[in-house]
């Protein structure tokens, strides 16, 4: 776990700069302690950041002259949404501005004839979808969290609908920014596909909030599908549940969702939420689609199942019980905590080649076992994306340096089996450490030299993926 | 059409950079003016530049090895595939040394569980689907041409099945690159999804060469589909077609391809391949996977074009007739070239949101009129794109300025209906003037410094998509 790091006397943002923000935006900046401690923490257990004032922008006009202005200053700027990331993405770890986009969600117009829809970075996904709902269309991707379309973005967030939809990289035709400087950049045309040049837009994809601040996204959607049907499969512990899952990929079947939640996670639920579940390493898999295919292929799963000695397949009666295992699902943090009442909790996220992870799987299982870790397990098992709830007392150094030792050992381990240290949270600051295992001294070097030439006074989200100012330039 | 750039003296490349090469690579450098030739040249009209020697390295330590040479003597770098590009993207502009990849040519294993498998640069897409199809599995993207994988990862190339698949840019999982001063680097892990850092991988296609030289590539493969049902369905002149694809795009119905042939295109067609096919504005529109699927989806296709009043709706009867069908549409261009016996072709490369689409080819079919020229016209309309095939005699200064202006309308047109001066060909040296024009001066002062960071010498494929050396530094 990241030590805390105390703030340079240099770091505190100048009052010049706060008085300049006020005349600016009047009560929309705010320094009051609580606001600022909201806004230092997100959903993670790395010590908190608050910054030092936080504004609330409401178009993309006094986004840029915030820019500007810190820019010229030399003050960080934090991008938040709704503090609903996992790696502190939203510390102020040298100070500066926190820029809160909640109150830039507009939602613009959506067109049916391009499934696109224009946004601004704070809508919400649930609130997105509930304006979409009448003209029979959705936005997919669903880490769980109600976060917001600026941070999805910004994370590369994903979730259970990726095996079908994919992330948030698919789902980005194009995005207007605020560059470091305050110049307005759009990262590409409208159009479904471009070869013009350099892809802006997945640079910033994923950036964390280190290369430019979003101010608006026009998102790719997809038809609400005419039938979905949803299948529980329980297995016995520690047997056919993810090789049957590989099967169900290999097949080629075009399932919507499928998820593993492990034996350990099944109990904590059950004893949450009291759904009658039959104990057991269990998948959920959905498919949607025209209902003659969607019969087909959960008739094709179905088969697949059987051959791997499921202890039930139960297909849900109906949208309530499907929207019950949903709520199950989502509801398996929650249910993790309360194993231990009082403990704290931190989601690990690796993901490896599909063909590793099993073994990924079994062997983490064994790290739980050896550390004397409670770990429940949820996976996005179709991406090979996994994710431990492991419940914790933080006022333990032992029990924190346990859950150090996990991390690394997961880090290292999906590094080796050929995958990443993180899906779908990002590196944030908890997981830089780790980000040169992964990408080698060259992989930094390059992202370090775009973050520099790009962001030269560092203010955009700094600390965040890379120190710029450690690596070497190119020659 | 760019004006042909004379030489500076000091760009000839130093002959002890030359013999250092043979040293190296024996009689795998060729100086010879015939080779040089074939290799400063791609399938478009533009001026040829024969590099001053041509490469053929036969491993990525080679590569690593020509690239550092290169670096020290500051001497510029093209990657060359099959010379299939179209916007003289293997022009030596600045002279130095062409690396043809054609012997890199290994496919690597394929893992059926991870559908993916690994490929050196100079694969043809047609070899690797020969390879792939004893596994069930295909990949997809499909320009036309028999392009290699280097090549088409470096233009973000895609074609007809992008409607359903994607393009180049949603099929590599990781790519292995050579950066300018000779320095290795892996893109990413081999998971399907991470939130690892900036996306280096993403950076890298569509980059046309200007930031490193790709030595190898994960590719994300796709199961054979199980049926496929292919229709013709032929329209009036300047009728239903079009808005017949928008609304069979908007119904979600998830077409394998969706091509639209204008009437002009369909006569030449029928004079160079005698098919029997119904004169006429066409949609070959292709569905593939589980046969009840296809099945609803095509009588679904078929509900949706009577309402169009078409004058044929046309289903291949089996295999055979298909192939002669997709053969018919792979011969558009010689066909087109056929029309006018002695002429050449350029392809012009347009993507607008598909909203637009009926809009921007009325539009541009006026401009041929005006123009004079003979023009017809694919579209993969399912993304918004469309080609016209200009049919015009080099040698006549006013055809060759007609040309350039209806290029110029073109680009501009698809600016200002908010697309893309190129959906799939790149930018080159022949699109460098609009680039500006599409993403704007601060688009291209990014691509700009990216460009200068990562290449500070400026030896990769130099002249390119942007020139570094014009724009200003951010600060």
């Amino acid at each position: 776990m990241p030590a805390v790091r105390s703030r340079r006397a240099d770091e505190n943002t100048p009052p010049d700069v706060l008085s300049a923000l006020t005349s600016m935006l009047g009560n929309r900046v705010s320094t009051s302690p609580t606001v600022r401690e909201q806004h230092g923490q997100d959903a993670s257990y790395l010590p908190p950041y608050p910054p030092d004032a936080v504004a609330f922008p409401e178009n993309a006009t006094e986004v840029a002259a915030i820019v500007a202005l810190c820019h010229d200053h030399g003050v960080p700027l934090i991008a938040f949404g709704t503090g609903t990331s996992c790696e502190g993405h939203v510390a102020a770890l040298h100070g500066g501005i926190c820029l809160d986009m909640s109150r830039m969600d507009a939602i613009g117009p959506v067109s049916a004839a391009d499934m696109t829809c224009v946004v601004q970075p704070g809508v919400t996904r649930k609130k997105l979808n509930a304006h979409l709902r009448d003209c029979g269309l959705f936005f997919p991707v669903d880490p769980g969290a109600d976060a917001s379309i600026g941070g999805m973005i910004s994370t590369r967030a994903s979730g259970t609908n990726a095996v079908r939809y994919g992330t948030m990289k698919d789902h980005v035709v194009s995005l207007d920014v605020v560059l470091a400087d305050g110049t307005p950049l759009r990262t590409s045309s409208s159009a479904r596909k471009s070869s013009a040049g350099y892809n802006l837009t997945q640079l910033l994809v994923g950036a964390e909030g280190t290369l430019g601040v979003i101010v608006s996204a026009t998102l790719r959607l997809h038809p609400i599908p005419e039938a979905v049907e949803t299948l529980m499969i329980s297995f016995p512990v520690h047997t056919g549940a993810i090789q049957c899952a590989i099967e169900i990929m290999s097949a080629g079947i075009p399932v919507a969702r499928i998820e593993y939640l492990d034996d350990v996670q099944i109990r904590a639920i059950e004893a949450y939420s009291n759904l009658g579940l039959t104990p057991g390493d269990t998948l959920i898999v959905e498919c949607s689609g025209d209902p003659a295919g969607v019969s087909r292929q959960t008739a094709w799963i179905t088969e697949i199942a059987a051959e791997h000695a499921p202890l039930q397949i139960h297909a849900a009666r109906g949208p309530e019980e499907r929207a019950r295992i949903w709520q199950a699902r989502h509801d398996a943090w929650r249910a993790a905590l309360a194993l231990r009442p009082g403990a704290k909790g931190i989601p690990t996220d690796s993901c490896v080649p599909i063909s590793r992870l099993a073994e990924a799987i079994t062997l983490a299982k064994q790290d739980c076992a050896e550390l004397d870790l409670t770990a429940p397990i949820c996976s996005h098992v179709g991406d090979g994306n996994f994710h431990f709830c492991v419940v914790f007392d933080p006022d333990d150094p032992t029990e924190r340096e346990k859950v150090d030792e996990l991390i690394q050992r997961l880090s290292r381990r999906a590094i080796a089996l050929g995958g990443t240290i993180t899906g779908e949270h990002g590196i944030g600051y908890g997981k830089r450490a780790y980000l040169a295992e992964e990408h080698g001294a060259a992989g930094v070097r390059v992202m370090a030299a775009i973050k520099r030439v790009l962001d030269p006074r560092n203010i955009l989200n700094p600390g965040k993926i890379v120190d710029a100012a450690e690596m070497p330039a190119f020659e």
